[in-house]
């Protein structure tokens, strides 16, 4: 009788594995056998045959505290709030429409009654926001801190279901909002925090950070751009959303569609409250750093057919930032020095890790 | 700048509110807005409107080490197994058929790559054996020790869903497998956990306990009962899994259905394997009270109208234990010398608490 968990020969570390590959180690050779099973493993949700040409999106998150959030800096009605958004974003990055969510609460008992109260004003306020039924709730306990599991549920018509995998030579990039200011908000909050911890007098003065701040801790899933693109009959060739950063997002889109891309340094969507936090932290904390590998932003990353060009052209917070190029190329950023920098994934250890 | 936990004013701890109570707390007038939400928090499953006549059952189940699973005692293989199993149990408690389930496990740098081969491979043997496709699957970092949880969706035919709220006055009362044997294995392994902590050189004999053993550590969700049902053309007036001990379950049917229930001591399944391993614990540990309280044992309690007594009476695994009562009768347990116990619900803090 011991525990299971030293394997002595052949220990390998999960962080020596990367979580994609850790994926498919565990995932590999797995049947599908059911009829109702569109999608599955691979993509920012399952898919499943719904009512008559409706498919149902289903997806589940996990937050942990200490690792996702940290209580230090996280009011518990925005981490309801987030909790939510995050897990509704998924939906969006189908281009679903989310309908229920599910949610499951572990705590330990430093947390009260009134405290779950506000987890659940958060959740609530989330869920009325965006029309969403909170349809199971479940609490439990756990030995340290919080643990919250959020599983939404939506849907969206067979002929629009956008997969990761759809992305075609000479499409054109797009992302929705802009980039790199939810780490802004981070970093703002994780500067605060030393501060404070150094000196337990310190007043944090947070005044003039609304935006990042509210980026990171109150993000928005983009429910308005599917609607958007619905409303000028666009339906994406790929997209999923960006909750690790740009080039984490670019890069699910190239593997999946077995495609590259170039994106446009100059044509990154970067907020100039993102470069102020920038140039306040360090001459080397480089908004476009931020943008490519900051993550939560929550913003949508898709592609389209050159076609629908003039039906996206105009539309306010619709970028346009490059365009895929053939199998076998790199997916890389081109300098405004027309240089070319390869992407890789190496976002922060946030939520939707 | 501070952790938003304390609210000095009024705290009230989680502990002394009742889980069901804390529930309707926390999701009270809370309005269903999308047509496809059938059926909200309150059993064992969410329910939405599916394909055509097609009912989508959804529930969400977390386990956390140390409180829902304990590591010294549980194989990884089994504990994906179960885990799978606890949440199928809850589609079949809605008489549906379980066909999808994501899985999002975080763990600490404890586990290795290897442990989870392991996890996956007990989630993965319960899928198959039930026919369901793992369709999610997330990994994650915790602070401290495995957090899994396992959404299941399932599927049930209109006419056949059973909720808790349907049981009638003069319904019979019946149960499938037997009850009290998963505690009794519980009971086992910790009295060989205490015994190897106080002498590591101590090798726990687990032999003759297999039965019970086997109950606790791999349970099987009753999708043969609901097939069995279905094949009498049976559809019960109210269901739920006993996952907290019978009498947990008798009164969650008794709420939602607002009436009261005798169940017959005499008549519990109750396996001679629990009686022994009771009668080795204690002389005050009763069969009955693992029946009552134990929890964990995923059999299937449900009432049927008394028109389909001939339908069932000869299933082997279903089993008549009592009736539904007028409402405002309690529920209660009567003993063969024909006194009353009413009764409360105490499970032990197990899975699916």
């Amino acid at each position: 009788m011991e525990e299971q968990l030293e394997y002595q020969e052949g220990r390998t570390e999960i962080s020596h594995m990367g979580k994609v590959a850790l994926i498919e180690r565990l995932t590999a050779d797995m049947e599908m056998k059911n009829a109702t099973t569109m999608m599955g493993i691979g993509d920012d949700c399952a898919v499943m045959k719904g009512d008559g040409n409706r498919l149902t999106l289903v997806n589940t998150q996990t937050l942990v505290e200490g690792v996702n959030f940290d209580m230090m800096y996280t009011p518990l009605k925005h981490l309801g709030y987030k909790a939510v958004a995050v897990a509704i974003s998924n939906i969006a990055a189908m281009n679903g429409t989310p309908s229920q969510v599910l949610v499951s609460v572990a705590v330990s008992n430093r947390y009260s009654v009134e405290a779950l109260d506000e987890l659940y004003a958060g959740l609530r306020l989330c869920c009325e926001r965006y029309s969403v039924d909170l349809v199971g709730g479940e609490t439990g306990t756990s030995r340290a801190g919080m643990v919250l599991t959020v599983t939404a549920v939506g849907e969206v018509l067979a002929e629009s279901i956008t997969y990761r995998r759809g992305a075609k030579l000479h499409d054109l990039v797009c992302c929705s909002g802009d980039l790199g200011s939810a780490y802004a908000g981070l970093l703002v909050l994780e500067r605060e925090k030393v501060t404070y911890q150094a000196d337990p007098n310190f007043q944090p003065d947070l005044a003039g950070y609304d935006y990042v701040l509210e980026r990171f801790l109150k993000p928005e899933p983009r429910i308005d751009i599917v609607k958007l693109l619905a409303a000028q009959g666009v339906v994406p060739t790929a997209m999923t959303d960006i909750s690790k950063g740009l080039a984490d997002s670019v890069l699910h889109i190239c593997r999946a569609s077995g495609c590259g891309c170039e994106v446009y340094e100059e044509h990154l969507p970067i907020d100039y409250q993102t470069s102020r936090v920038c140039s306040e932290m360090s001459k080397n904390m480089l908004p476009v750093s931020c943008a490519l590998n900051g993550g939560e932003d929550y913003e949508l990353l898709f592609t389209i057919n050159q076609k629908d060009y003039d039906k996206i052209k105009n539309l306010k917070e619709v970028h346009i930032i490059g365009h895929i190029t053939e199998e076998g190329m790199p997916a890389v950023m081109v300098t405004p020095q027309n240089t070319t920098i390869t992407l890789r994934a190496q976002a922060f250890q946030g939520i939707d890790e």
